[in-house]
């Protein structure tokens, strides 16, 4: 009777080059101190079939891919993700810290490509019906700053994108923090340090209202 | 004012081993010599992403695959070829036939592996609205008379099932085309000769009452 029997669901989403994949392992430190068994993942991917359709989706190609392709092919790896390794570690009590999740749906394919946000609606409810996280952590940066980062990687498909295509996708998931309360806006165009205290503090004012015993 | 200015589209449906490339030939052959300008073409796949797409379905694989992850990843693949290629077809007055269209996916994703049908119709007004076959050849054969013919080749993920699957594919193949009059059933298990003469009776009727100048 000391936990709370199912396990909390808490992603981490932003742009690109915003350190999505360092504060998930800075909020798995923190749940692991408090004592949580933590799962994390990512999205695209997560089992080797979502990995699959993950290089699938960011491999740049001539050919032109159809916005709706494109969004069903995100939702077919979620699908798999959630059904073989989110969900299960749920229901075991295991506490979930992804990056990316259905909310980058909403903000680049809805936001930046163009498609119908009740399409994206319908597809999650059918990919993840009951699933949804419980906390959102969104790392907002302007996407010049968030460019400049990633610079000396190679791009991928998305990555590739215009600089209009960013704003539309920033502008969506500002938007989506806005209107919905489980989403925490940070600031993520300041120092790490400032970030990371950020992060710390949402995350502890979240487990002060939802991991009572 | 000699032809309708939008072309139609016909597909070819059944188990596996039923001859559905031969009668897709032989249906091009009927049509052409009526001087249609025909496209033919199979799913999954159709284009170079839904050619990767297939690859990653059928290929045998430890991971249990998600049937809702499965589904959506036909209609990923589906959305793209038919945005790609078999509308942009249509639309210039081309005729289509295709291998395996959205009756395979109630067939085997509803049929086979239970998949809610309402899910399957929702994916399917996302993935192609607005487009659907306007004539359906069914190959009907049982699953057993099937499977001896493909022995040889080397069995992909679905190939691989047992045979209940195969029946209840079956099963909804024929209910379906019980209760829709653009789906045309024909007996499969017969000579290849007396199968391609119902065929070309099936397409001829069709012609005779859609392609009137």
């Amino acid at each position: 009777m000391t936990r709370l029997s199912r396990g909390r669901f808490i992603t981490i989403e932003g742009g690109e080059g915003t350190g999505k994949s360092t504060n998930v392992d800075r909020v798995r430190n923190v749940l692991e101190q408090r004592g949580f068994d933590v799962l994390t993942t990512r999205e695209p991917g997560g089992t080797p079939l979502a990995e699959e359709i993950r290089s699938v989706l960011l491999e740049p190609r001539d050919e032109a891919v159809d916005p709706i392709a494109e969004t069903m092919l995100i939702f077919a790896a979620r699908a798999q993700h959630v059904a073989k390794v989110i969900e299960p570690a749920l229901r075991v009590g295991r506490w979930v810290v992804c990056e990316r999740f259905t909310d980058s749906t909403f903000a680049y394919q809805a936001g930046g490509r163009g498609v119908d946000a009740d399409a994206v609606a319908q597809l999650a409810d059918l990919a993840h019906p009951g699933v949804w996280p419980d906390l959102t952590l969104y790392l907002d940066a302007p996407p010049g700053a968030a460019m400049t980062r990633i610079s000396t990687r190679s791009l991928d498909r998305f990555e590739r994108e215009r600089r209009e295509f960013f704003e539309r996708v920033r502008e969506t998931y500002v938007a989506r923090a806005r209107d919905q309360s489980r989403i925490v806006l940070i600031d993520a165009s300041r120092d790490l340090v400032s970030v990371q205290r950020e992060i710390v503090r949402a995350v502890e004012r979240f487990l002060s209202t939802h991991a009572n015993p």
